[in-house]
This record gives structure tokens, sequence and C-alpha cells, in this order.
């Protein structure tokens, strides 16, 4: 999989675009203000792998509470702000590591000068977040009166051309929609347009269960062809949720260690044990691991060891027994009613060892 | 999303291949020769959407099962059959409509034109299936010891080799690993290589929670660039499970309607509703209807009903109300006590309506 190179642009500490390593964003839905609990819910987001958060700051009491949340917390912060320049001024203020704001929904070009000043004296990188949505009508006009990926590419083009004029680079682009096709056309005409990095994602997917696989297809796609540098799943519920499934798509990909991984196959006839309730329980235990480690619970003992040969550690059913096998050799035979047992310690062994 | 046009084939009634449409598999794990249990199985599969069943056939008893089993169904029936030729002759014998067998596995010329020519008889075609995890020796040896996207590819084409000397070209062609990079270049590859269908899957992928993210992400990053004519995704428990997320993976890319479809927020500091519950609430009552219309449940009024401009219906909410909208236009605001039976009722109303 090779990646698209492009501009590198720092968020506090953390790096992105580039080559630098994907990340991981999500976004509060506690009120910006209440700030014991906006810093709750980013101390919980950071336990589960956010690189990056982004609060709401739809008013000024929001962009004086940037400060405070920064004091609590260990990631960059992003304030996302619409149409106002001093929240955007007071956030810069108040030490925001990061914008998402299109110039051209503040309008004023001196107030947009303003903010791409102060920001440029920080060094903060600004995200121009279009969303398929909230189109401009001029250019929804011009495209035929629908989002297309041309329209998208158009919109957000605007709004960079802007901050582009101020001689401000710093900048990151999303272009979100609901529908899956629509956005990988329009980061895919994107990514070859321009160099900034992108962030990915797919807007209103939906709750946690229907949101998480059009996430995992739409940002496992454009990552897969290399385009991509941070991603945020947006799901209705837990922002944790949105961080784990983000995780989960860079770690299918090969793009991020996050915690350990089961090799399960599917059973089928040929299956002589409870492969699914040993895989539930086998996960159940993984739950509780950090460590990066393989653990396979397969049906069959003529593939088992060999399908899951890179595993840790794992084990292949038999006919009321079962092997079990690190790295695709064989160990023992034990009965079936041991291999759990076996198998649970031997993940409390790996997880205990020194890396 | 420009397909790429594959040789067309037919498992009964049932394109896969040329552009016809992509569909999905599941294979069942009940004993195959417990007749009634594996046909209820199947009928649990059909009602979700599969259109394509494959079944184990280890032994006699059930390739003998065969002929009854498919008189208990309605959608095409694949063996799946390792080594044993003349469990490959009874399935064809008994109207089984698909094969999955690797020709190299069964060794004996002889034997291997034998089932070509019975297959060839009937029009049935074959599917070559190969696993990163049981590659030959010699193939692994010359590719570095491990499985690499060269290596996979030269394995499949072996098999194939032998069908097309007999020339028998209703083939079909999958690669399947639990390594989701390695999937993806191995399809990519075989792609470029050959114009055989291809069917798509992770193997191994895991249990539902885990599995369901890699296969969305390995499935549809090969869909979204053009690659894939019939998937199957593997997951380690009820396989009517599998036929869900593989429908939905279809229905993310809009190449399959199935059911309806919510479209939601993630909320923010900007949200002045309890959204996830309302969200939950529709998303329950959508697991009940069929149709596939849109719903969305968007937390601010400015931006809710454009970003769901083509949604059937819809409400966006306010401080304390809501208002209602269809495909976009406003109809009414209401307190935010009534929004969901409002709701729930015009997701009966639209369900009950005629196409």
């Amino acid at each position: 999989m090779e990646r698209k190179k492009t501009r590198l642009l720092h968020l506090g500490a953390m790096a992105v675009g580039g080559l630098s390593a994907i990340t991981v964003q999500s976004m509060t839905n506690t009120k910006t203000d209440e700030i014991q609990a906006t810093i709750a819910q980013i101390k919980r987001l950071e336990a589960v792998g956010c690189d990056i958060v982004r609060v709401a700051v739809p008013d000024m009491t929001s962009a004086q509470a940037i400060d405070k949340i920064k004091d609590g917390i260990s990631i960059p912060l992003i304030a996302d702000i619409h149409f106002d320049y001093r929240l955007a001024l007071e956030a810069l203020e108040r030490g925001v590591d990061g914008l998402r704001l299109n110039p051209g929904n503040i309008g004023d070009p001196d107030q947009v000068a303003a903010v791409v000043r102060a920001a440029k004296k920080k060094s903060i990188p600004i995200r121009i977040g279009v969303n398929a949505g909230s189109l401009d009508k001029h250019i929804l006009a011009k495209h035929g009166g629908h989002p297309t990926p041309e329209a998208l590419v158009e919109s957000a083009l605007g709004h960079v051309r802007l901050l582009e004029k101020l001689n401000f680079y710093d900048i990151k682009i999303s272009l979100k929609a609901h529908n899956v096709p629509l956005t990988i056309a329009s980061y895919r005409l994107m990514s070859s347009t321009v160099d900034y990095p992108l962030h990915l994602g797919i807007t209103e997917a939906g709750t946690v269960s229907s949101g998480t696989i059009k996430s995992a297809v739409g940002i496992g796609a454009l990552l897969a062809q290399g385009i991509g540098d941070t991603i945020r799943v947006s799901l209705t519920g837990d922002p944790v949720e949105e961080v784990k499934v983000g995780n989960q798509i860079l770690k299918a990909l090969g793009l991020k260690e996050y915690g350990p991984t089961i090799i399960s196959c599917p059973t089928c006839g040929r299956c002589n044990i409870d492969l699914p309730s040993l895989a539930a329980e086998v996960e159940k235990k993984l739950a509780t691991v950090h460590k990066p480690i393989q653990v396979a619970v397969m049906g069959c003992v003529v593939n088992g060891p060999g399908e899951a040969r890179e595993a840790d550690i794992g084990i292949a059913g038999g006919k009321g027994e079962g092997l079990l096998f690190r790295k695709g050799e064989v160990i023992c035979k034990v009965p079936e009613n041991e291999l759990l047992p076996l198998l649970l310690s031997e993940i409390d062994k790996l997880s205990e060892e020194d890396n």
C-alpha cells in the first residue's frame, strides 16, 4: 500500500500528514463550557486511543474554556468554529492546537485575515471541512443541483484559496457525506488535485451498529488506496465507540497496533468442537489485554495451525480434543474441556511477558 | 465506481460475474447430512438476503444429502470439497449448483478429468479457493517462506491451469487471508491477471464484533476499486450475521438495496435534544421495516434538513423542540416529547405505502 505523501503539519506534538502515522480523531458531545464533563469525556477518549480531539465552540464561554480543558488533557485540542471570527481569535489566544473553520463562512476579508494572522503566528493548522449537505447554493446549481465530487472539491478549494491568498498553507481538508461512494470519489479527486493532508470521515453514518460498516468501508477504501492522513468515525452515541472503530479500521489495514487480535474460523460441517463459545470466551478475555498478541481459535486440525501460522498462540479443534500451537507449531494435544482454561492461562502468560 | 467486467457464470438461476449484481454468499455450519437442520439454517440465511449458500461435503452421506437439501431451499447450493473426487461426482449427480474444489488437491489427472467432464456436462462452475494459510510448501519456499500476493496468485493459477487444460473455463477464484492488506493486494494482482469472476472474503476474520470491521475494510476496499463479483463475510458465530454484514457492505457502496437507512449525526456541543436515545428508538423501529426508506435523525436545525436532503422523513432538533422534514423541506415544528411518536407514525405510513 503506497501512501500519498502530503504536506506535514503539527497539532501540538502530533504530526499529521507527510508520511507520519495516521491519527484517530473524535469530537466531544458534552457542552464545551462544562469544563469538567468535557475533560472527563476526553480522558475516556484518550484511554481508548484517541490521538486528537475536537470540541464545538458555538459561543464565547466555550472559547474561553479552551485553556482550562487543555490543562486537564494530554492530546491536541481542535476548536470547531462557524461564522464568528472572534471565537477563533479567542480559541487561538487560549492555546488551541488546531481550528476547523471555513473562511468563506466568515465572509468579511478583514476578519478572515485577522484569524489567519493569529493562526500563523502560533503555527496552528486550519481544517477546511466541507459537507455534502451544506454546500453553497451557487455551487450546487453549477453542478446540477446535487452534491457531486466536483462540487465538494470546488467548494473546499474555494475556502482553501482564501487561505492561500494570505500565504497560509497549514491546511487540512475534509469532504464529508453520508453517501459512501460520493465520499470516496470526492477524496480521490481532491487527493489528485492538492497535496494538503486529508481528514477522512463519513458523516451522519448512523448509530454504532449501522454506522460502523459504512465508516469501515468508506474510510478503509480510501486508506487502502493510500489516501488519508487522519480519520474520524462519526457515530451517534458515545464517542468512545468512534475511537475504537477508528483504531480498528487502522489495525485492519496494518496501519496501527491496537490491542490483541483474534483469528477464528467461521466453522463449517467439518468442525467437531464448540468453536463459537470458545471464541467468544477468548474474545472476552482479550478485551482485558492491551498487548498486541495474536490468538487463533480454529475449528479443524488440518488447516488450523497453518492458517494461523503467525499467531502467538492458538488451538485447533479435533474430535473431542484439540491441539495447542504456537506460531504454527503444534505443542500438545488436550481434551476439549481443557482447551479453554489452557488457552486463557497461555494468554495470561503472554500478556505479562515483557516486550 | 467502474467495475471490472469479468466472465459471466451462472449458479442455477443466479448470475455471477459479467456486470451482474454482486451476490452475498454464506456457508452453513450445521452437519450437512443433518438435512432438516441444514435446510432450516439455509432458510434463515435466505430470509436475511443470502443469495448463494455453500455446505461442507466431507463425506459421502453429505454428498448424498444434496438433492434433499435443494428440495427444501430456494437459492443455489455449492458443495465445498477437498481431496476426494467421488464426493464431487456425487454432488454433481445430486444436482449441486456449484463446486468449490482445488483440482491440484485431488491430484490424479484422470480423477480431475472425470469431475471436470461431469461439471461441464451440467454447466456447473467451479471455484478455486486458495487460502494464505494452506499454500503448498514449494510455492511458499519460492516466495521467501511467507504468503505473498504473488504466492497466492501463483497457487490459484496453478489450479486454474489444470481446469483450462481440460477446456473448462466456468471458474471463480478466491484468495483469502486474515491479513487484510495481503488479501487486498492479492485480489488486485489477480484482477489484473485474469478475467474470471472473483469471490471476495477475509478468512478467519474473527467473531462478529472484531470480524465485521476487517471484512468491511477489506471487501469494501476491493469493491470500491471495481474488483469483486460475489462476496462472503466469514465470522465465527451464526452465519445469519455474515449475511447481514455482507449485505450492509454492498448497501454502503450503493451496490444493493438492503432495508431502511438511518442518517444520524454524531451530536456535538451544539445539540440541544437527546439525539442518541431518539436515534436508538428509530433504529429499533427500522429493524422491523423492509422497505429501503431513508430516515434522518439530526441534532441541529441549521444543518439537519440540508444534510439529510434526500431522506424520506426526518427530524432536526432545536431547543426543546424539533422540526419534521421531508426530502429536506420543513413540514412542521413540534415539542421534543412529540418528536419520537410523530416520527414512528410517519415511518409506519411510509413503510405501508406501495412502491
